[in-house]
């Protein structure tokens, strides 16, 4: 649908993506192990919602909707009920309408976009959160409640690793069809890596993966699976991380920019969005993101825009062989292609069209509600030069989002441009 | 918010919400036992979104935007991603914008906002679809599921059945207060059930409960909290049930009311809604439900009405004094004054404010994720005149529904007006 109030992205926050190898992040072994906990849900809900306001200069008063985001708190964390947690973040929270959207791991889009509705229906002011807890059980564990994003009837005997193995089984048919080959994933690993690590925030920041080590499988780095079948189309190295970790941004329309002192040229302003929902059995081509890229159309579409016009996307990489797919779906290149633009660094933060600079998924972690929301508040920080040790050089004049839920089921495609 | 495009609910389905003691439920001991399995989540959010296209007139391939609302997928039936599942209901669906929403037991009226708030946006066709199945484990089980809509940290150990400990809470400090006897109760208890007898999609409708029989415990009707402190305030009779089931509305703007051929007098229209949520580690005043109060509040002054001119409320009756709870909160009563007007029978059918005259939570039955949805369409049959076996004699002009999720920690209030 066509936007018609303005919709302003004025401040957002991140709290640091932890998990196993982050320096800080407490588990058997840590220094620290018995004398301090990982914060908790409810951390990671309320912090980065009172950052992102404080920075967007709007006051809890003056909150007029908010949405948080979260797959899966009663099963980690045994938290439902997410917006009365955030209820509970500041006083003048209490009492305002609140809401949790659910679309598995694409839920952090979706919540940007309830936004994008309130502020199309009359608010001002909107505070979207994204959280999520994971390192409360094994990674087994958290595969099986994850598993609840596919169709648990259909999909969940295909592995004890249900996700992994359904994208271990695109990785096999795409490298079979389009002679993708091991080396070219390895460079999309080790280009996640090398960002994270000049990310302050980033899960792996403190964790080398070069494009060797990625390249083949080893007992630092082994196939995973049981399925026989998949099981050598999927490395530890090609995974996204489980990490702990919120995000917010806050929205605003221009009355809410107004009322809270800021000039368009502080925020950065949605341009249009893609909303799509596939069927839960799964994808009828396994060779592209098909729900992905009908979303994108419609962004492309509303906003009078082509691939070309992007300067920087984050894309849903939860498994390296997702941002070759994703390339492709946003229309970076043709279908089969990817692997060109990843051979000539094109995705690099120097290249044609810079990639996840923070990490993506895979290095800068996946906490699974708070994606969707990092991906709009990293447009927001590299549009406004915030960005750090990692930093495009280029001005950055339109940049997209797209946020994946399930195999390629719920698909979010936002299209944002700096306002300068 | 004011509403800037005008909101029809032009049709709606329930399924039979089923569970113990429905003569249709396949449980232990039925005739049925082995030979079929009762419906699964899958079937109760689609067989209902498909049935209230049909009743609305609006092709499924004419859906701009779907809200699906269920508490706890994931637990009881090990299936999230349920905007992917309502994709799956028809092949026109796969592909379109869907979303889950969560408020805990409010969630199915945070659906129908979510589904207003699109509308505002410019959508003209909106499925909104409740749904939940919790027969699938043990009541104490479920309760332990349910209880992640409460504070888990804090208020999870006050009773093995966490929720229904924190409304024996309620009970007990209301009737030291201001007089309210088990007799009362008992009142609100035997209309219920009478008025679901009358109602073929009621869980209860083939169970007996007279006022004599819900006064006093009994082997039958035990109390059953572990707590000793609470434990006498609370039988297993003045509890909801434990449902499986599914209801959908469909609404639509002017346009969209048009094309699905309607007129206006076919539908009713939303005057008004309010939306609150309260911090999750509980309430400030145990006397009064103080979120429902605050949306309830806003929903009047939206709408430039008072209680007197209300026709019909359905109200969130998770325990039988919430209901006298609600009557105070929506304004037909003052604080403490409920019983008199539960002693003159005016929320019976034939009252003067005839309250869940399906017979509510309590008898209709609750499926969690279902029960805002329901409540919004039993309006549109009492307003319509399709409520059979309990139609309410005089015109239903305007109605009220609110619903609760939580200890009164998310409200959604909305206010209806039947057109003419």
């Amino acid at each position: 649908m066509k936007l018609t109030r303005k919709v302003y992205l004025a401040g957002g926050a991140h709290t640091p993506f932890l998990g196993k190898f982050h320096p800080d992040f407490v588990w058997k072994g840590h220094p620290d192990s018995g004398k301090r906990e990982n914060p908790s849900l409810e951390d990671y809900t309320r912090k980065p919602a009172l950052e992102a306001l404080a920075e967007a200069g709007v006051a809890p008063r003056d909150v007029d909707k908010g949405y948080v985001w979260n797959f899966a708190g009663e099963l980690f964390s045994q938290q439902g009920h997410l917006g009365a947690v955030l209820a509970s973040a500041h006083p003048d929270l209490d009492g305002k309408p609140l809401s949790r959207v659910e679309g598995a791991c694409a839920s952090g889009g979706l919540a940007v976009l309830a936004g994008v509705d309130a502020i199309q229906a009359g608010a001002d002011a909107v505070l979207v959160v994204g959280s999520e807890v994971q390192t409360t059980v094994s990674a087994k564990q958290g595969a099986e409640y994850l598993a609840r994003a596919a169709h648990w009837k259909s999909q969940r005997s295909i592995d004890p690793f249900t996700f992994p193995c359904l994208f271990a089984r695109r990785a096999k048919v795409y490298k079979e069809a389009f002679g993708l080959e091991d080396a070219d994933i390895a460079k999309v690993v080790a280009k996640a890596y090398a960002n994270a690590a000049k990310n302050p925030f980033a899960h792996m920041r403190a964790y080398r993966m070069t494009e060797e080590m990625a390249r083949e499988a080893s007992d630092k780095n082994p196939f995973f699976l049981e399925n026989a079948e998949y099981k050598q189309h999927l490395k530890v190295s090609d995974c996204s991380q489980v990490s702990d970790g919120g995000s917010a941004v806050v929205l605003l329309s221009e009355a809410g920019l107004k009322k809270a002192g800021k000039q368009p040229r502080d925020a950065i302003s949605l341009l249009s969005y893609g909303h799509a929902t596939g069927k839960i059995e799964g994808p009828s081509d396994l060779l592209e993101l098909e729900t992905t890229k009908r979303a994108a159309k419609t962004a492309y579409e509303q906003a009078g825009l082509a691939p070309r016009d992007v300067s920087m996307a984050e894309v849903h990489d939860c498994f390296a062989i997702c941002e070759l797919l994703m390339l492709e779906a946003l229309g970076f290149c043709e279908k089969g292609e990817a692997k060109k633009l990843v051979r000539a660094g094109e995705n690099r933060i120097d290249g044609k069209i810079p990639v996840n600079t923070g990490g993506g998924l895979l290095a800068f972690g996946h906490p699974v509600g708070a994606t969707g929301v990092k991906q709009t508040y990293e447009i927001f920080r590299q549009m406004k030069r915030r960005a750090a040790g990692y930093q495009i050089a280029s001005p950055v004049r339109v940049g997209i989002a797209a946020n994946m839920g399930g195999d390629d089921r719920t698909s979010v495609v936002t299209l944002w441009r700096n306002v300068e």
